[in-house]
């Protein structure tokens, strides 16, 4: 696949140093995703030409993916938090979502993949990057005669029509196939495992390609590691306290039910973080996609709180589920 | 170097069962520094065995490498937070501190390491380990005829003779040797390199060796990251979000004095967070051991404030000392 569209993201630079006078802000904390850490600096450079010399910029070292995952200590010792690249999972005074809409044209690959529809009943669904051109997508589909199905999933998501990795609740309409439009495999794959019953089209005008998701490796590598962990004694159950990553109950409750299962905080969920517990498997209790896509990185088995009650016998095998996460915090 | 001793711990279990009773505690955190982590679900089980059905105990799955290193989220939603394996920087009454004192007997190695002493005025430092030794070692060496120094450092230290990773005021006495009683080259190196005038003998009763800190390697490379960092443009300032690693007042400096330099925070300082920044260098005003030890691991140089100083020629180079930390938080 090749980048064949220059993808130039608006950051909304007026609108923040509004906010950053009307409030009189003296630190401002700035908070990226990784895949846009690197222009940090060159925001920065913007806003510090923009705005008063006595107003400090900080920038987020901490690894973020997604507005589940806020910058909480940068935020608390910042009157100004600007997150950029999500859309707001909860709205506070003190944080400024900046969504980073994509200047990118959907209508070429939406226009290639019709040929992938079948019939005139379609879900449409996209990310908070291209939410800008949602309604303009559904103009354009009734127009060539489609009747789209969308909805606002729940409240995780800011905008109907908006998918989440772990939330795919706008997917949840009455038809049987879903057009997903927008860069990557990363939100289609957790799309189609959470609607095995759904096609689901990719329309990618980032890197120009139309592919039908495909989770079959992925549901392969779910059973093999329920599998692998039924035989496991001892347990970690994995809460994670980034603060829109916390099932406190669900994990609580597998402790309190079995007595080889040990309750293990943290906010990054890594391969070297968990080597240093001495166990046969994991439960992890925060993001999904660190379960489902990175799985296989880790030394043991590491499972859904679904999959650890399929392992544990609670509940058969053939209920396998794609976690998700609702709610905000 | 084997490991001659097997090292047993005293993790204190009835001090801790007595102050989860009398604080009525129902949710009980546990931390352990990286080495120990393992022995985490073990520690917790024990504990469970000795207090009441309906007290929960949460283990922290953060990295760790100090008692400047609290695992603060754990210890805030924690009745009873127990840190093992360093002695207070700080007391808190939420807080048991569990040293874990080593059963190691030194003096057999200590016995070895007087034939690299020159003559008998000796300074003695010893980590929080073997502090429950240090009497006795210093009432050792006096019965051999040694004039033995010793003091406590500041109030980042919790006794006499101790030394952290990143302090060793303990050896600031009237001797020309330290003697350094504990395991590994990790601590008599940064003593070394802080007391370059002082012979720093080791005696390390855990791999049963005797041997001189050598510190060239260490300050080549120092010298080395400087020399390349005088060409850097843009600087990467990092400030430590840990609550015992943060200096904001020589962060804030750098950024009022320099235009081309970017303030970053982040609590786990790694190669990979840094490399989503494109700067030409950085500085840590965080840990100095990040900065020494596993500075030549991350992409571009990273200096200690003083160094950086070096670097933009505010300070000649031969003024380099090592970086030590002091106060608590």
């Amino acid at each position: 696949m090749s980048l064949k569209h220059d993808r130039e993201w608006d950051y909304e630079l007026e609108r923040i140093v509004e906010e950053v006078e009307d409030r009189d802000a003296k630190r401002v904390g700035l908070q990226f995703p990784e895949g846009l850490k690197r222009r940090g600096p060159a925001v920065a450079d913007d806003l510090r030409e923009r705005c008063d010399d006595d107003v400090t910029f900080m920038l987020s070292g901490q690894p973020c993916y997604g507005a589940c995952d806020l910058d909480t200590y940068l935020m608390r010792r910042t009157d100004v938090f600007v997150h950029f690249g999500h859309s707001p999972m909860k709205e506070s005074d003190k944080i400024i979502y900046v969504p980073l809409f994509s200047n990118v044209d959907p209508f070429p690959i939406l226009e290639d993949s019709l040929a992938e529809l079948d019939g005139d009943e379609v879900g449409l669904v996209t990310t908070a990057q291209h939410m800008n051109r949602f309604e303009d997508m559904c103009d354009w589909l009734e127009e060539r005669g489609y009747d789209v199905h969308t909805r606002r999933g729940d409240d995780r998501l800011t905008f109907e029509g908006q998918v989440l990795g772990c939330n795919y609740a706008s997917a949840d309409i009455d038809a049987d196939q879903v057009l997903y439009v927008g860069g990557g495999k990363f939100h289609p794959l957790g799309l189609a495992m959470e609607h095995p019953d759904k096609k689901v089209v990719i329309a990618d005008p980032v890197n120009n390609v139309v592919t039908i998701a495909d989770t079959e490796k992925f549901m392969k590598q779910r059973y093999a590691s329920v599998h692998k962990a039924m035989d496991a004694e001892k347990w970690g159950v994995i809460f994670c306290t980034k603060i829109g990553q916390g099932r406190m109950e669900i994990a609580e409750k597998i402790i309190e039910d079995n007595d080889n299962a040990y309750l293990i905080t943290m906010d990054e969920v890594t391969p070297d973080r968990l080597r240093n517990f001495d166990m046969d498997a994991f439960v992890n209790t925060g993001c999904p996609r660190i379960t489902t896509d990175d799985g296989p990185r880790f030394h043991k088995p590491m499972l859904t709180p679904q999959e650890y009650r399929i392992a544990v016998g609670d509940e058969p095998l053939d209920s396998l589920e794609f976690d998700t996460f609702h709610g905000t915090w």
